[in-house]
């Protein structure tokens, strides 16, 4: 059987220069790894190590901006050369927040733990934790984990590794591509977790990436930060930001193809980039707990903080969200929307377009055919479209709906 | 059967002052009533009049503030003396929001023919709407309800007035109550309606109270606002401002029974006004689509802004409504929301308590017995205390818990 292809939103784009591997694996200098070690009560993998060879691997890293950090957060901020990672471990069903002077200890063991396995320096090693908030991090558990995720180390370890970071995920969510340069073929691979406690302004998740392409700790940085705005700071499932999200980018130079600064490369690797983080956002918010449909609120105007507001006002509504989960045009919902995050506007010329139907110009209702509507949102993507006064600026987040199951996932389980 | 008492939460207390007047009735001056008008698909009422017959009747008036306001909050806001009000035309069904120039000439339509049926000049007629947005409000249909109630209006029209004023509300929301004061007793009653698209930064309701006191205009509009900051602002179901919310209160001034500025009878009357409007506003909490329980958090700390958002992001937090509708002492996500609250304040000397009972102390969990907690958080009211460092300022947030109920509502039907 073939597997469904990963590009599979319309609102990605992947270039002519990207193949996808559908067998996955890992680039050239990485090996990884999930192993079980008694943290989540199901018994599933909850330990994953990364691990790359090379020791002039470059990398960049993004955390969340959350006023409470957990402990895995603060130690890689405060403890690791985040432009030369060379390892990563990770811990799920336990987030190590809210745990204290203690919670860095067991953080900074886990670290410590990570580099002897890896065999890599203490500042090489990133480390991540997701899950219950709170509660004392096993450690011992978690070290036993590494030392069992170091016996099964493989180039095709990233199946494990992506199922290891799992907490509420339905599914995993990786990818493998190829990326054609002008000096050679790179791999690009990423496994991601996410699927509750996201909001947009960094949306909660764990993300790694890894490429055998060459370049430097700044050109990494620029390109995650460029791709980072693009994709998980634009996707919402509750509007909730998290205390443990992590992003890192890792490359191991092992293609020995170079991408260099402000080159055509630089261009098609970012591109690449682009769309594998566009992409996983967007399976993430379609595994957005319970989700069942994915919006994408489109917002035009004359100021990007107008715009930024209303789209995100409509992205995190209840309202919105339950209309999108049962296939309800009800725009006089985004209507409200706007009108709260826009104080003191009124009257507001606003056009609202569902699905390229215009359902409301300057701020009242047109008419519209209301059978070709409702069956416009009542498939697996919707677009809504916001104009506001004015031009120059734009923005876009997806959002999920609301469903029961987001209602029993959070109400019945301490998660 | 007796009635179950109004002041049924911990959380409002009313004064010595205040008698309950079960059996409902306005103060003297003025006659209500309800009557159906087919705008409610169900045949329920959804036209209210209401009308004072004393000329000098006082009044004052909040709106929503969102910048899309509805026809009805515009037209009251430009051809009203809002200080001066003597009746009020409202329905319920639909809320003529977002029908443009149409929506304003239906209001003003519904403004003159209140102000026909009242017998009073079309400025001193409000009017108030609630229901679907964007649909063109049925100005023939209003006009013969408000016709059709002028035949009932009745000194104990409130139960029906009340009645037509609903939308998703499963109950009614009125009181009527006797005020003793130092020259008399005074009669203070009130009718609400609001169940979801509710939010702090005033919640989204439609609020009238009456009392036959004899005060001034400015009386009227002091005691409205402290009042309303106090319980309307201090609410959440869902986050979500409408572009509707009105409240109004008139002074009849027919008891005779003056209330003179800055007397000991205005902090009297007050105090009975805010026990009034803070026990609706939980009386809307707890009637929050699907609503089963109702928290109440308090905030703490040195600065008034980080007390106030962090107080808001924990009430209007999915995942912590989540919880409390399942009974689930989560706290992890109390300090998640905090932390996104309060970005970039990392490490946050964090407490917080449940139900008094302390759980986090300066961001790290403290050791607390589970059943304990697990049983506190299981009763009709949860309180959580959030304290940040600093002292001085000091905040307190109603919300609801997040249901199946409320996404069933607000998935299947257009409302």
């Amino acid at each position: 059987m073939t597997p469904a292809p990963f590009f599979s939103s319309r609102w990605v784009k992947a270039g002519e220069q990207v193949t996808e591997r559908p067998a996955g694996g890992l680039p050239a200098g990485f090996r990884a790894a999930g192993a079980a070690a008694a943290i989540k009560p199901s018994g599933r993998l909850d330990v994953g190590l990364l691990v790359c060879q090379e020791p002039a691997t470059t990398s960049a890293a993004r955390f969340t901006r959350s006023g409470v950090l957990a402990a895995p957060v603060l130690v890689c901020q405060e403890r690791c050369r985040l432009d030369a990672l060379r390892a990563v471990a990770v811990n799920s069903g336990n987030a190590n927040a809210a745990t204290g002077r203690r919670g860095i200890d067991e953080a900074a063991r886990m670290q410590g733990a990570g580099a002897m396995v890896a065999g890599v320096a203490e500042d090489q090693v990133a480390v991540a934790s997701t899950g219950i908030i709170g509660v004392a991090l096993p450690g011992d558990r978690v070290i036993a984990g590494l030392r069992s995720a170091l016996e099964t180390l493989a180039p095709d370890g990233d199946t494990a590794f992506a199922e290891a970071i799992m907490t509420t995920d339905a599914y995993a969510k990786r990818a493998t591509l190829e990326v054609t340069l002008s000096g050679g073929t790179v791999v690009l691979s990423a496994q991601a977790k996410g699927a509750g406690m996201m909001s947009p302004s960094f949306a909660t998740l764990l993300c790694f990436v890894q490429t055998d392409a060459h370049f430097s700790a700044q050109t990494a940085d620029l390109l995650l930060g460029v791709c980072v705005k693009r994709s998980f700071d634009r996707i919402t499932v509750d509007g909730q930001l998290s205390t443990n999200d992590t992003v890192i980018l890792m490359a191991s130079g092992a293609s020995g193809v170079q991408v260099a600064p402000e080159s055509a490369d630089e261009v098609s690797f970012g591109e690449a980039l682009d769309a594998l983080l566009r992409q996983l956002a967007l399976m993430i918010v379609a595994d957005g707990e319970g989700a069942r449909r994915v919006g994408r609120v489109v917002a035009y105007g004359g100021e990007q903080g107008a715009v930024e507001a209303s789209a995100r006002a409509v992205a995190n509504s209840p309202l919105v969200k339950a209309a999108l989960h049962g296939g309800d045009p009800n725009w006089g919902r985004i209507a409200q929307a706007v009108g709260m995050a826009l104080p003191g506007t009124a009257p507001l010329a606003l056009d609202i377009a569902i699905e390229g139907m215009k359902v409301c110009s300057g701020g009242a209702a047109v008419a519209h055919d209301e059978p070709t509507l409702a069956a416009a949102v009542s498939g697996e993507e919707v677009e809504y479209e916001i104009s506001l006064p004015g031009a120059g600026a734009e923005t876009e987040v997806f959002f999920s709906d609301l469903s029961h199951e987001y209602v029993t996932i959070n109400s019945e389980y301490t998660t």
